[in-house]
Formats: structure tokens, C-alpha cells, sequence
């Protein structure tokens, strides 16, 4: 199924994460205290923890916690720790999240589902999952490991709408947001304003940075969405084309079913019952692609609103929204 | 494989657990708590969740606290809301290891991932997870949360190390003892430890409480383990025989391996690899199973040790651990 499915879509080459020199040698120093942690595990586990955290990638939400916290007062150890902290939860989510999809790959790496099978990787979700929460509780300010659960838990109840409503043809786009604020708005969410209640900011700034990283965490899921659509294995380093396959109605998907006259949409439903690899070129005609991502720079551009509200004193928030909108802008086409 | 397992051995008929008309009103309550906890979640999720906790089962581990808790100075909101939260993680544990065994069979009804899936049972466990440790977070002393994470990381590894172990014929008992402890001896731990803390009793009692639990825990593992070696699946109400087709070697396996002469070991490993019916008989011939529950008889000798020394004024928990051994020593014979 979906063998076929021609994914070329001309990709815009703006390099939307460029993170100053500063940040990024602070978060070498936190991909440093990532790894660490494999090393707090049983010997046992140690070796399957390492592998699952040397995994890499952007550690974008680390990156967010880390900017989050310049602007609200500067960087500390705790800020650090929450850094980690997200990123363990964040990882925890995807091994579970391939195990589902027996996804192979996964930031250019064999996943653990396909190195170690279905149980490991179910039990090393969950012990990445409880040793973030475990750090979490170490914090001096009990408010953080109350958010960082509550963020937890929003995201598997996000993760558990993603699997009832799979398949499901009458899904709105209104269902699909209000999974996505769940599944990846929380936890953005958290990041963003976690920062903002260790330097005991005002609640105002403290509200306006909520908002901020949940509208980024949703434009951000949109994006890595509209990618599994449209992307290549190659390119993103993981396995594409998943969604379909699984019967994940994603924005896209659901614009297109829900504006295309009844025939077209009709013949579109049954594509992607049946797995007909016409289905995307069929979404991208019928404006679903370009729908997402403005739906996107959408929320960046509120996300920008809430900026001028926490207060951004070196701009580095607004660089990456604005980045992110030139990125989708350009894709869009 | 092990389809013609003989199961047939006499079972003591002691009922060791048996709550006073007290404990068992609170315990209503309490069980009242637990099913409250669906109306917690997300309407599409709540449903689920509903299934998961009206299980039912003895509530061992919200009972060990509210035991532990009139020990320590009564019950109190807290205590309640810790005999939920050990609940949660427990229910969360046996939904993942369901999905593991391919269990179909939990407390007499379909398992979640007989009724609805692997998907939606990793995911399901997971939410109860997260659930239970945001409850933790939300109590006034930030040192709950923290023995909860901390019992939660130790009950992955335990399990990581269990599946990691799987069809390892040169585990030693030791080996098991350890990964027992993790696996289970760690949530009794914080079951029986927490209320002290709750109390602000003294350093030697809580010592003396989160022994008694640990020994505890573990005795209650070895049970656990040999009853699914013996026992049948209506008695238990779950899908018994799962260690041996998993290849989980427990106490009373490793025992006999250990000390069965040479040829005879010989031929139990060859037994235990191809899935040959007569294993059960020739295990407990070996006297694995009478050295198991002695092994729980002498846990449990310790943990009434530990009872001298953390006070136990109603006797609720010496009466608890004397019925449990009279128990074990009826089995045993």
C-alpha cells in the first residue's frame, strides 16, 4: 500500500533552526547532561537507555526551554535539569510512538522496536518516562514536576484520541487540533512556561509563555505532519508515509475530504481506504498541503502576540517564530 | 508448548487476606477513588480507563498503605489519595506486562489488549502512569512524588531486566531476587514507607517501614511466581503458565536447575527450551517449590522483624504477614 505515492514537492532550504553560538554551545553541555543519564540506570538498562538517548536530533524542545529561560531571567541549573527533563519525556513518547507504528527508522538510526523488539521498547519508554518524572520531583520547586506530569499525562491522552480516531473518515479538523494541542501543544506548553515559574515571573508573562509554546508545539506538529505527507525517508531521516498508512487523518488530509465537491471527496475516501498511492497528489491539488501549513503560520504569527507580551529582551523567541513562518511561507509556495 | 502442563497441587485453603470490617469500609472508599479517577480524562479516553481500573482485585497495595497509615497516625486525605496513586501504577505495570505476555486473561475478564489492542494498551498505560504520578505531584509534601517516580523507574528496570534475562538458563537466584525487588519490592516499599513520611515519624520507623514493605513486596512476587506455575487459570482469574512459555525462569525454576544433579539439570534446561509438559512435575520433585515458599516465609520472618521496631499498635500488619506465612506453609506441606 502507498508504495507508489510520489512524495516530490519542491522543499524550501531555509534553515529555520540556527541557534546562536551561545545556544548552541549550551546545548552541547545539555546533550551532555542527556546522555548522562543512561549511566542512572541498572547496568542492565544502561546499554538500551544510551542507545535510545544517542539518538540526537535537534533537541528542539530543550532548545525551547533553554530560550524560554534567557528570556525569563537568565539560565541555572534547574533550567537545565527542566531541559533534560522535557526531552526524556519527548523521547520516552517516540520509542512508544515506533513501537506503534513499527516505525525502522528514526533519526537516520534503526529504532529500538527494530533492534530489540516490541518489549524492550515498550518497558524502556516507560522507565524513560519515569525517570523523567523522577528528576522532575528533585527540583526544589514542586510546581515543576506537577507541570511536567500534567504535560505527560496531556500527552498520552492526545496519543490515545490519535488511535480511537484512526480510520475515522468524519473526524473534523477541529478534533484533529484539539489532539495535536494534546499530543505536542502540552508539552511545548511546558517547556515554555516551566522557565517563567523557576524565575517566579508575573503570572501575566507566565500565561502569555503558555500560550506561546503551545501555538509553537501545534504549528510545529502541523509541519512534522504535512512532512510524513510529503517528505522522504532520506531527507527527515525516519519513516514517512506512516500516517496513511496507520489511517492518520492528519490536516491535510482532513482539509481536502472536508473541501473538495462530494465526488471528488468521495473518490478521495475511498483512495485512502484503499491505500491508493493518488491520494496525495490528490490532497496537494485539492490545496490541503498549503492549507496546513498557513494554518501554521497562523499560529506562529499568535505566538508572536503572546512574544510581545512575556517579553523576549533578545529576540531570540522571535527569531525562531519568524524563521519557522518564513520556512512554511516558502514551502507553501 | 506447555500445553500439558499438570497444574494439579494442592492448594491451602487459608484466606490470608482478610481486612477488618474497618479496613474494609475504607477500602470501599478507596475503590471508589480509583474508579473516579476515568471521569479525570479526556471524553475519548475516559472510557478505557473506566475498563482498566474496574478490575477490581484484592487492592493489596492501597491496603498495605492504609494499613501502614493507622500504624503511622491514621488516615487522612493523603493517605487516600496514596493508596489511589500505588493503585494507578500497579494497574498501569499489569496493562503493560498484558500487552507483553499476550495475556488474555486479568482478573477473570478480557484483558485491554485482548479487548482492544496492543496500540491502545501501551498507550492506555501509559496514561494511567502519567495520571497516577501527576496525583503524586499534587500532594502537599513534594517527597510523595518523589518516592513514587522513584518506585516507578525501579519497577522498568525490574521488568527491563526480566525481559532482558528471558530464556537465560545461567541466571543465578540472586539474579531474580534483585529484579524481583525492583519489579515489585519497590511500589510495597513506597506503599508501606510513604505514610511515615506522611506523619513526619521518626527516621527509624520509616526505615523499619520501607523494610517491611520491601520484604514484603518480594514474598508476595515469589507467591505470585509460583502460582503461575501451579496454579490454574480460574482459581487466579489471569492467564497462568506465561513464565515458563516466556521464557521467565522464576525461583522455583532456578532452584531446581541449581540443584538438581548434573544429568538431571540437564535434561530440566533441555525440558525448559523445547516447552516439554513435564517440567512442572520434575520442578517441584527438585523441591523448587517448597524452597520458593520457604524463601517467602523467611521474607516475611524479616519483615516481622521490622515490625518490632517501626510500631504496629492495631496489629493490622503482624496479622497481614503471620496469615500470608501460615499460607505459604500449608502450600509448602
Amino acid at each position: 500500500m502507498f508504495s507508489s505515492i510520489s512524495r516530490k514537492v519542491l522543499r524550501p532550504r531555509v534553515d529555520w533552526f540556527r541557534p546562536t553560538p551561545e545556544l548552541e554551545a549550551e546545548l552541547k553541555q545539555i546533550e551532555a547532561r542527556i546522555l548522562h543519564q543512561a549511566s542512572q540506570f541498572d547496568a542492565g538498562a544502561e546499554g538500551y537507555v544510551r542507545h535510545a538517548l544517542e539518538g540526537g536530533g535537534k533537541r528542539l524542545r530543550p532548545a525551547l526551554v533553554l530560550m524560554a529561560g534567557k528570556a525569563a531571567g537568565g539560565w541555572s541549573e534547574s533550567i537545565r535539569d527542566l531541559a533534560v527533563i522535557v526531552e526524556l519525556v519527548h523521547v520516552a513518547s517516540l520509542i512508544h510512538d515506533d513501537v506503534l507504528d513499527r516505525a525502522e527508522l528514526r533519526r537516520s538510526r534503526a529504532t529500538c522496536n527494530a533492534k530489540w523488539g516490541t518489549e524492550l521498547s515498550v518497558l524502556l519508554g516507560d522507565a524513560l518516562f519515569a525517570h523523567g518524572l523522577q528528576l522532575a520531583t528533585k527540583l526544589e520547586d514542586a510546581e515543576v514536576a506537577r507541570k511536567i506530569a500534567e504535560a505527560s499525562r496531556n500527552l498520552c491522552e492526545g496519543e490515545i484520541l490519535q488511535t480511537q480516531r484512526r480510520f475515522d473518515l468524519k473526524m473534523s479538523t477541529a478534533d484533529y487540533l484539539h489532539l495535536v494541542g494534546l499530543k505536542t501543544g502540552a508539552l511545548f506548553r511546558a517547556a515554555a512556561e516551566v522557565p517563567f515559574l523557576l524565575h517566579r515571573c508575573s503570572e501575566t508573562r507566565r500565561e502569555a509563555a503558555r500560550s506561546f509554546g503551545y501555538q509553537l508545539g501545534m504549528a510545529y506538529q502541523i509541519y512534522d505532519d504535512v512532512l510524513d505527507l510529503t517528505g522522504t525517508d532520506e531527507e527527515s531521516g525516519k519513516t514517512l508515509g506512516t500516517d496513511l498508512k496507520k489511517g492518520k487523518w492528519t490536516l491535510p488530509v482532513l482539509h481536502a475530504l472536508q473541501t473538495l465537491p462530494a465526488a471528488e471527496s468521495e473518490l478521495l475516501r475511498a483512495g485512502l481506504v484503499e491505500g491508493n498511492g493518488e491520494v496525495v497528489s490528490k490532497i496537494r491539488a485539492a490545496g490541503g498541503i498549503r492549507f496546513s501549513l498557513r494554518k501554521a503560520v497562523d499560529l506562529l504569527e499568535r505566538a508572536k502576540g503572546d512574544l510581545q507580551v512575556l517579553g523576549d529582551p533578545h529576540g531570540d523567541l522571535q527569531v525562531l517564530t519568524e524563521r519557522l513562518q518564513e520556512f512554511f511561507r516558502q514551502w507553501e509556495g
